[in-house]
């Protein structure tokens, strides 16, 4: 068991939940960032706080940075979200959720953290195949990142270690991420995915027809399992 | 002459101030991007504003994005800023100064804000020669987020366009800066360097004392010309 911290970034969503649960379960203890960027689904930050806390996080961090000063986003602007698509459909195209550069300025983000902390594992639970097609979550721009990393910083150049970035998730579906959740005992009651929360706060409940939602599902149905958050409901 | 937009990351600095310059003399428009990170000199972002409409910017953002939250930094912590160190010395080691992984978070910022324009062209005014020894004012780290910005993005996913990072001062001393700079009718009277001001907002005052005051009094001075900011003072 490593006895060395991680920054991981948690959205609250199924992926980065389960992300900071495997790097817990590896031993790390966990560091996580989380940030309101604008989106319309800022209800996913109270289930970062539940997660972070559920995991035992000796530190959790949520930070503003506008990104919707950008617009350009359904989830950033005022923007439909795609509703009611065929789960085959989805991942086939870039769709308006896409959210310029988010992952970029995220692992960034990450990066000035877990510099600041001596720390050089991130975290992210970023994967390719049920990811909306976003091209941020690819294996290659995760590779790109890290190799930025090991030029960007201080303590690279002054050789105090490697950054390297974990992406446990990668080359999981949706059910291989939920059967990963219930293996390291995460509470998925707690993870929030729909980009388009019907209701305020703590009240609000999954559209159930965003690609986000649909992936969710599909995710929890091919598994064999019910979602605690829908069950709930 | 070119009739494209361009992002320039806007600080305020002679250098920042200087590529923009340099771009408006290419033809670009100039999208600025200006970053309140908690940066004890706050008063470059009044320069910042002062320079992107002394150049035309068709826009100029500000945006608010809290890398203090992470400290270890001379300019977002407690943390003494360094003084009156030998020019000779600057740029031999990396100083308290140094903010961790900010050139990778400005510029995943300024990739945001270029794909949500439709613009691929992004400058930056780093340079490696009197640098004050950031790791990310390299030459390999710019290529090195060029090849990440164009593999994060959904514009070039799509085959929209490629991105490119424009350093126009990468080779250049800080003498060379100040001649660019004037060369292409920049008033250095608005732009700001020090790292320490003395005094609060508009009426504020370099140190003279800081590496950035330092640097640039040796820029001025082997270039041959009087500081405007210092002659109005």
């Amino acid at each position: 068991m490593s006895e060395r911290g991680a920054v991981v970034l948690l959205s609250g969503g199924l992926d980065s939940a389960t992300c900071a649960a495997w790097a817990r379960g590896q031993g790390y203890r966990l560091h996580c960032l989380s940030v309101a960027y604008g989106q319309r689904h800022e209800r996913e930050l109270l289930s970062a706080q539940r997660v972070a806390e559920s995991l035992g996080a000796v530190e959790h961090l949520m930070i503003n940075v506008p990104l919707d000063s950008f617009g350009h986003s359904a989830l950033t602007a005022a923007i439909a979200v795609p509703k009611d698509r065929d789960p085959g459909q989805i991942g086939a195209d870039i769709p308006a959720t896409y959210v310029p550069a988010r992952n970029s300025v995220l692992l960034s983000l990450a990066l000035a953290f877990a510099e600041s902390r001596g720390l050089f594992e991130i975290a992210i639970g970023v994967n390719r195949l049920d990811c909306s097609g976003y091209p941020d979550c690819r294996p290659e721009f995760v590779s790109a990142f890290e190799r930025l990393a090991n030029l960007a910083t201080a303590a690279a150049a002054q050789g105090q270690g490697s950054y390297r970035i974990l992406a446990p998730l990668m080359d999981l579906d949706k059910a291989g991420i939920v059967r990963l959740a219930l293996s390291c005992g995460l509470d998925l009651g707690l993870t929030w995915s729909c980009y388009d929360p019907q209701g305020a706060g703590a009240a609000a409940r999954p559209c159930g027809r965003c690609d986000s939602c649909i992936l969710r599902a599909k995710g929890f149905a091919a598994a064999g399992v019910s979602d605690p958050l829908i069950a709930a409901g």
